[in-house]
């Protein structure tokens, strides 16, 4: 089955924003077998909007659209939806009862714009928005579905999650897909690549292997192509296999294969075994705390961080000795070593982690130039360090320190409880 | 001048990467006055790119492509273009020689296969890419201009910034184009709708205003349309005239005009007055630090925070009293207030905030369900506290706790030092 992305947004053309949802949208209805063919943006313009309907209606069987749909009056995606449904809208009772009890619960007027968001296109099935107050809505038409959706990124997401996917999911027609992802951190793309080669070069044509790199962290994917009516439980048999096969050679760089990210897998396997987890970061900035506390029920593991970034706080705080700063500078393994017990002390953890570092642009030495990051891990019985030389950009030299740290505390718990 | 850009690439629309290149371009392209019309993302397919071309080519006069221009099997743009302009490939000599020297400099053997990046349109203008191997062309035909790039962030970026924005900027019958932006906080979108309606509705039919919201904050854009000639200082001039009537009316949510964020504005402002802030976090887990240390130079400001999940950690490191929370819960202005005092005192700072709430999904009391959440700030001569009451998801909450407390330490810092 074929889909197609229309995405409604002067701020996109603008540049204003990234647009990051159709990623998103793209990764999940992958999931579910069905391939997006074209994305499309287009301006909050009534004729644009209808042509690229028209357009994407001439060559895929689903439409999904977002943005426009808010309350003020650049959003005119209904508009262009009720001249090319040739339609009208309608208020949605339940619709507006949801509105009025957002307002009512931040105990805010409601302004009279706001109404228009319980009106939906009377040819369309209302998806329930509790994500935020516009409502989605599916609507089928000459075979065709179109689902037209906020561009507010949680809002899409909760629509996508809770309606979009499964309707798209029960169709019939779909072909047997079947994809498995292996996450891998610690190792690069490339030194990964030649450690499975064997694997790779072993994987009959109906298996596709991908490489999904984000910082520090590689996704392996496997997946059957499009056009193969096999036996389901004898695909999912053998893209395990394969997968299995991958494990097993890369048994000290494997996180999970259950899509969990690297932060997640982390606190479970500390929470199962009964220990706690703290942070002393500089360079990272809270990022790594952050990236932990993303995940619900982190306070089961995650006591906390000091976030040292002035070397007065490093040594208050976190007991980091004025010498070791002043002979070794507060970037050294000496200084990481020194706050990671310092924070592992003073938080009474058992396990902890610290990260100091230039994550630029400025700063840095001839030595230690910009991108040079120590982490030292701590347990139960040692203490390990390493150094790191990340690139030039601050953005991404704070992702890979904190991805880093991540991988060298799930080792180091790995480890010490065999 | 109107623009389209063409993005090629099945790693966009597998959902592997987000297009950043698509934003960069239209910002770029928007600054020298040409306006991006449509974003069309097509696969590694010949003909979807011949059809994604013929109908750029029947509605605009610029068209950008970007990627499948690399030396593997599955970059076909070079074969789309050979047929869609009737023209053939050959060698470009400089450019063989270029490619050449690059694998000589990092002393690599050049696979047979990276030759074919030395072949160009024979009815295309070679643009020399200095910053990798695959180069950019140039072409115009029937009054069309199409640029060629690779979809390498870098060399696109080298090659706008060097070939295609300045050919744009030359050619005459360029529209002259203003467009200024508003960044707010505090304020949501129809409430500052409802606030500026007056200045809306006397807005000149060539000037338009858009509303770009996010968690907390919302960014006003005023552009001129297309198609009117004024002169560019007129433009300017009117633009500026309502951007100013805009801001008189909501001098306590304005941040800034500038395209900053909130807290670039907020460390600005800071290091200017010579104070220093600290942040004592719980529900947003370092968020805020991580938003505040994602600027350059934040070291100059901010000394750093105490993430405290743990109410031991509350307790041990921020000196909130035990019998505190006992009586009023972590969730409370008691907590908030002893949390900031205390960070403020540790750290010894001038300003201080401090976040706790319930970021759910679990957690939470009848009285204070998810979403609550207190925030303080205090400062030279006084402490200030709010409760908010965010939604039910753990994501929104932490970044919309953070961008609160960001606003709330802006207006205590402009409070303070008017």
């Amino acid at each position: 089955m074929n889909a197609e992305l229309l995405v409604i947004g002067d701020e996109i053309l603008i540049g204003q924003i990234v647009d990051t949802n159709s990623s998103w949208i793209c990764a999940h209805l992958g999931d579910i077998g069905v391939n997006v063919t074209h994305i499309s943006v287009v301006s909050d313009d009534t004729q644009d909007i209808k042509g690229a309907l028209s357009l994407a209606a001439s060559r895929s069987g689903v439409i999904i659209m977002t943005g426009g749909l808010g309350p003020t009056k650049d959003d005119v995606t209904k508009d262009a939806l009720i001249e090319y449904f040739d339609t009208e809208l309608v208020v949605d009772k339940d619709v507006l009862i949801h509105v009025e009890e957002i307002f009512a619960k931040y105990k805010r007027v409601m302004p009279p714009e706001n109404m228009q968001q319980a009106e939906v296109l009377a040819n369309a099935e209302v998806m329930f928005n509790r994500a935020g107050t516009a409502p989605g809505m599916w609507i089928k038409k000459d075979d065709i579905f179109y689902a037209v959706l906020p561009g507010v990124p949680t809002e899409m997401k909760y629509l996508m999650t809770h309606e979009v996917i499964p309707r798209l999911a029960d169709m019939h027609g779909r072909e047997v897909h079947v994809h498995k992802t292996i996450l891998t951190a610690g190792i690069g793309e490339s030194f990964l690549a030649a450690t499975i080669a064997p694997i790779e070069a072993a994987l009959p044509n109906y298996i596709h292997l991908a490489y999904l790199p984000t910082y520090g962290q590689v996704r392996l994917r496997l997946s059957t192509s499009e056009g193969h009516h096999y036996d389901l439980s004898e695909l999912e048999a053998q893209v395990n296999k394969y997968a299995d096969a991958i494990k097993a050679l890369i048994p000290e760089y494997y996180i999970n294969d259950t899509e969990d990210t690297l932060q997640h897998t982390l606190l479970k396997r500390t929470e199962r075994l009964g220990y706690t987890i703290a942070a002393a970061e500089s360079c990272t900035g809270g990022y790594f705390s952050h990236l932990v506390t993303t995940v619900p029920g982190s306070g089961q593991v995650f006591l906390g961080s000091i976030v040292s970034y002035a070397e007065a706080v490093k040594e208050a705080e976190l007991d980091v000795k004025a010498e070791t700063i002043e002979r070794y500078t507060a970037v050294s393994e000496q200084t990481a070593v020194e706050m990671v017990l310092g924070v592992k002390k003073r938080l009474k953890s058992d396990y902890a982690v610290s990260i100091t570092g230039y994550a630029g642009p400025d700063g840095g030495t001839e030595e230690n130039p910009v991108g040079t990051v120590w982490i030292a891990v701590t347990g139960l019985s040692k203490t390990v360090s390493t150094k790191f030389l990340f690139g030039k950009r601050r953005e991404d030299n704070i992702i890979r320190a904190a991805t880093s740290a991540l991988y060298m505390l799930y080792r180091l718990i790995s480890e010490e409880n065999l």
